[in-house]
């Protein structure tokens, strides 16, 4: 960090304090370089006892002047949509909006806004969408004749352990995806096998039912659930409520983006790029931090406008100069 | 290629005709946006009967309206540090200049030689340096607290080959070098152990011996030689001219670059970047001839001087449009 000794810290903050804004502010802590402002939060301040600068939302207008980059650690179906237009006229910012669907009309509304407002937003970063399209991407562009594989988990999935929870008869559950080993075997084997994510994965179950429901019912309501589960090789345990607690309370996640291609006069080239993640939250919060510090430089430079991962040079991404990226890295 | 049916296609040039010009003129026709105007050779063109359009070096000049971006196949030693500063003069230029050592005089040469001439050069591209380089810079960045991790191989390495081949008593003979796979283990395990290249890789010889050449005393030679093979557990092979030309003719070569960090209130993190390459040339250039897209587009766009991997977007290195990656890959 010597290269940036005078350069003042960037000043960041947060906007939610769900799992993803606590690992920000931990990651936060985790680069000298930075400094939380504030973390705006519609409950009340009190709440978020472990932080010394919650501050209601309704008063974010007031910071304007003291925060270089706000992290938006909102949800994709209503919190995002709403605030980045709002925040993105005071501040620059950076989210991790994943509903794939409508990522192009969330990038034209956000970067109308933005530019607007002389701001700059970085949507849709994290590790999927973010790292893994990175990846993606590469593959593509480096091997353009090839077979590209998303394998996810093994990891803890959100939408997934809701639909297991929404089940008749169930107290709570969590819901694992698992990669095919065998698919996965077969890819770095060289082979480019059609496969459907149903072929790549499958799902397991960990569901503590209430008391004197029909087990064999909940199974056969999760199994038969169309597009969640019913494309796949299914399992379902049943468990005590002791037991999800202490086995089953980490958000582990991870995943591994394969391309598989051809060059020249058929040699077989194999890109990999592999997440193995103990915490999801705490790992997509490192990506948000790090493309933070992008967007702050970026924004120093006169950038305004909405931008993805795609148009990020990764250099952005470090706290050291160029010049000694160069000597050190390449 | 839909959104760019309008654009004509990237006129590339190639200089040096090796194993990496080879496949930078395999590459160029896996990429339809492009077109290979002249390959620029010191040999008498004739020589070059697989290529169409050999030009000799000499006249490379005479092509200056005519070509957008010129890739420099040559060595790192001598052709490279020469050529650059000339062609860059008159053209857009991408490299592979490896010597690690060397690289920030390298870039600040040439970033003088092309601002002055109003050219963009992209220097010391491929895979290492290159996508390893970005692999641990996004490493460092999103877990700046952790460990990192670069394991070589399996690959035919050229410079122990050569090392080998100067051995007395030495007809002919390749070296692989290979991963450890137990310190792979250990790092995918989640370990952060301290470990020397020579921790992490061991060397094997497949030699070809001259008649009547002591094959005790060659193999003692090449295990006892300093910083080449000695800190490392090294096997030798003798084998016979045929089977050094059946089994061993081929440029494999891969490896993985690992970061282990923690984050949160310790939860371990992991990532990977990993290639598998039947032919290390030939994905080298495909490399090259990625970054020579985004060398294209950024001149265009105005930029001049010298340019790392670091400082690319990688979005540049498609040829779709900035919606269509948008749509089809965050």
């Amino acid at each position: 960090m010597q290269k940036e000794s005078g350069t003042p810290p960037l000043r960041v903050g947060i906007v939610g304090y769900g799992n993803l804004g606590k690992g920000v502010a931990l990651a936060i802590g985790q680069n000298p370089d930075m400094e939380l402002v504030a973390v705006f939060t519609r409950r009340p301040p009190e709440e978020l006892t472990a932080v010394e600068n919650a501050v209601p939302y309704a008063r974010i207008t007031d910071y304007s002047a003291d925060i270089d980059v706000m992290i938006l650690c909102g949800g994709s179906s209503t919190d995002l949509p709403e605030q980045v237009l709002s925040v993105s006229k005071l501040f620059n910012t950076v989210d991790s909006f994943d509903t794939h669907a409508k990522i192009p009309a969330y990038f034209s509304q956000v970067d109308e806004a933005a530019k607007a407002a002389n701001t700059l937003s970085l949507i849709s970063t994290g590790w999927d969408p973010g790292l893994f399209s990175l990846a993606r991407l590469l593959g593509q562009s480096v091997l353009p004749q090839g077979e590209e594989y998303t394998f996810w988990g093994k990891g803890l999935s959100q939408g997934h352990s809701d639909a297991v929870r929404r089940v008749p008869g169930v107290k709570n559950g969590v819901q694992y995806t698992i990669p095919l080993e065998s698919a996965i075997e077969q890819v770095r084997a060289g082979a480019t096998p059609s496969l459907t994510t149903a072929d790549r994965h499958r799902r397991v179950c960990y569901v503590v039912a209430k008391p004197e429901a029909n087990l064999s019912e909940i199974e056969e309501n999760i199994k038969s659930m169309p597009h969640y589960f019913e494309p796949y090789d299914t399992t379902v345990h049943f468990i005590s409520d002791e037991e999800l607690r202490e086995n089953h309370s980490g958000m582990p996640h991870g995943g591994t983006v394969f391309r598989s291609g051809i060059t020249g006069n058929g040699s077989r080239q194999r890109i990999e790029f592999g997440l193995a993640l103990e915490s999801n939250p705490e790992f997509t919060a490192s990506v948000l931090v790090a493309y933070a510090r992008a967007v702050g430089k970026l924004a120093k430079e006169g950038q305004t406008g909405a931008r993805t991962v795609f148009d990020i040079p990764l250099g952005y991404l470090s706290p050291h100069a160029a010049e000694e990226l160069r000597r050190t890295l390449l």
